[in-house]
């Protein structure tokens, strides 16, 4: 079921913009059980949407490991994105017009602070399980840090404590090749596609990884003398991915979700990245995969070091960051062993905190 | 010294484009002695020039390894770049005005090939020590291959048989960048200027390393919550980067150099790679950089487990790639073991071929 949850009230951004209201597009499926302890809180990725049965269609659904017959599951469009929630194409009610380029950045912590507001006019006081891979698991720590009594058992996966200097460098190209397509900065809902899709491109080496292509994109084995226009399988791939997204999103949403994984930095104004894990309290599972090359495994590991009551479990896969939507098998495996009843730090056999 | 080679008749390259001639732009430093076998032939990577003393101060010059005293040192502008030789800039001669976007592509083995009348018209018989680095050292294994007895040593850095499909997409990346900034189409030399700038900050992710934007863009200890313009230094940086390239090269030179990296296959039409490194003959020692992302360590294995008299240097760096223009000791200290007076495959410490 998808909802809309409209907030009427000033909301003041980190940046110092106080925005009349916002409204988030969200997700249910299952129903909230009669002690209200059944709650799975799922974050969605940079371009995904508040439907998790589409994209991680092999944890969540009837039968599957999030079932909703036993779970009453939520997600929630992120704010700025373009699958319902305020985003650059909604109306600014200031002007009667779309936000385009003025729509604000909203932080990973103002993602949360709004869904803060929601969970309250759900009635939502405990969280069982909360999940969150690559941007997701960003907005999951910010949560679980600023109301740690809030989640019985967290799962970030594939994410950090602050985005990497790296990570800010793979954005930043990104929006140079947004920059360079000067459409962009048009005001019409399909402005700026070339610098979109190659946006797109960029990202999508930072997902993947060097096996991946060589499995998946290997040169012909026929080769065809270069001509002008000869392209390798490789090169279509991208191309054709960059397309894709094109298709589906907008290019100011992206530009500024980027500029949101920028600000991540769970240590801001709590006395550094250590401090801030240290508030958690929630059992937590967090999730690597060792060929990710966004998000490098010793990421996860300085995750688990600093939470107090945390298991870690490392992916091997030639997947890479794309892995955390992908290795649903092993992911799923790792969930029911965390979440069967337990002593202590009992996570089977994987490597324990001291 | 810098001089221009200018070859005056009909040149056919691999796409079947036959060109009415070509010219080259090399510099020379040091005298070829009577013996005519004092000959280094540097290949120089993807932007830069005919000058190794700029590009390699810590190798080449006066009191350096490769020193002109001692050695006649030749390195030539490959087709394609704005340094001298032909490229998009030239003027057609079949027009009479510049090549611009009708400039051809010249493959890797396109431009080995006009080297080899360069080298006919100076009267090289016999090379002592090829080097090149990424794309040189693309150029200088396809020299190797095509003229066996030509090379005494050679000494390919951080290179490869072939482009691999994880390369290819990371060119396509920059192309379509390119493409995202329309001005590239015009016919003016300051063309694409956006374009070519995102391009850049791409290639520089795949020169570096997670490690090296960590030591070097540091997230700023003071936050400032984020505004609109608010840039990290990893993002200032790639800017910078961008801004710097576009000052000094040009946009069709870039797109059609990518190119001719992606056609980089030593085995084509020569029965795959094995067969073709089976080929080269010259003493070799392959030197790859643990932390190199674009062309990984795998690919200079690979080359020393195919070139049947090869040594092979894993140098351990935070620099990836772009270490082969930072690591001057460890590069040093290997040429100068490498080419010392030896017996059968001496290479001190490194790893023997069996």
């Amino acid at each position: 079921m998808t909802s809309i949850f409209q907030y009427n009230q000033p909301f003041r951004l980190e940046s110092g913009v106080t925005l009349p209201g916002y409204h988030l597009a969200y997700t249910t499926h299952g129903k909230l059980n009669a002690a209200r302890n059944n709650v799975v809180w799922i974050f969605h990725a940079l371009t995904a949407n508040a439907n998790p049965m589409e994209w991680w269609p092999g944890l969540v659904g009837e039968g599957k490991f999030l079932d909703p017959q036993q779970y009453f599951i939520i997600c929630v469009n992120k704010p700025g994105s373009p699958y319902g929630s305020i985003s650059p194409l909604s109306v600014n009610p200031e002007t009667g017009d779309a936000w385009y380029h003025d729509f604000p950045v909203f932080t990973i912590r103002d993602m949360v602070r709004t869904y803060q507001h929601l969970r309250s006019e759900l009635g939502i006081n405990s969280i069982l399980i909360g999940l969150g891979g690559s941007t997701g698991g960003m907005q999951l720590l910010e949560w679980a840090i600023e109301e740690p009594e809030l989640f019985e058992n967290i799962v970030p996966i594939v994410t950090n404590a602050a985005l990497s200097p790296w990570g800010i460098a793979f954005n930043a190209s990104q929006r140079m090749a947004i920059e360079a397509d000067g459409s962009w900065l048009e005001r019409k809902p399909d402005a700026g596609q070339k610098g979109l899709a190659a946006a797109r491109s960029i990202a999508l080496l930072s997902y993947r990884h060097y096996n991946g292509y060589d499995i998946t994109q290997a040169r012909d084995k026929a080769f065809v003398p270069l001509q002008h226009n000869t392209l390798y399988a490789a090169d279509n791939y991208q191309r054709y991915q960059g397309l894709k997204l094109v298709n589906r999103f907008n290019v100011i949403s992206y530009y500024r979700l980027t500029q949101a994984m920028d600000s991540h930095d769970v240590g801001r104004d709590r006395n550094g990245l250590v401090a801030a894990l240290n508030r958690i309290t929630a059992r937590s599972l967090v999730i690597g995969i060792d060929s990710d090359v966004l998000y490098p495994i010793h990421e996860q590991k300085f995750l688990h070091d600093h939470i107090r009551n945390s298991a870690f479990l490392n992916i091997t896969s030639d997947f890479g960051h794309d892995g955390f939507l992908l290795e649903y098998d092993r992911i799923e495996k790792a969930l029911r062993t965390f979440l069967e009843p337990h002593e202590g730090y009992g996570f089977g056999g994987w490597l324990k905190k001291a």
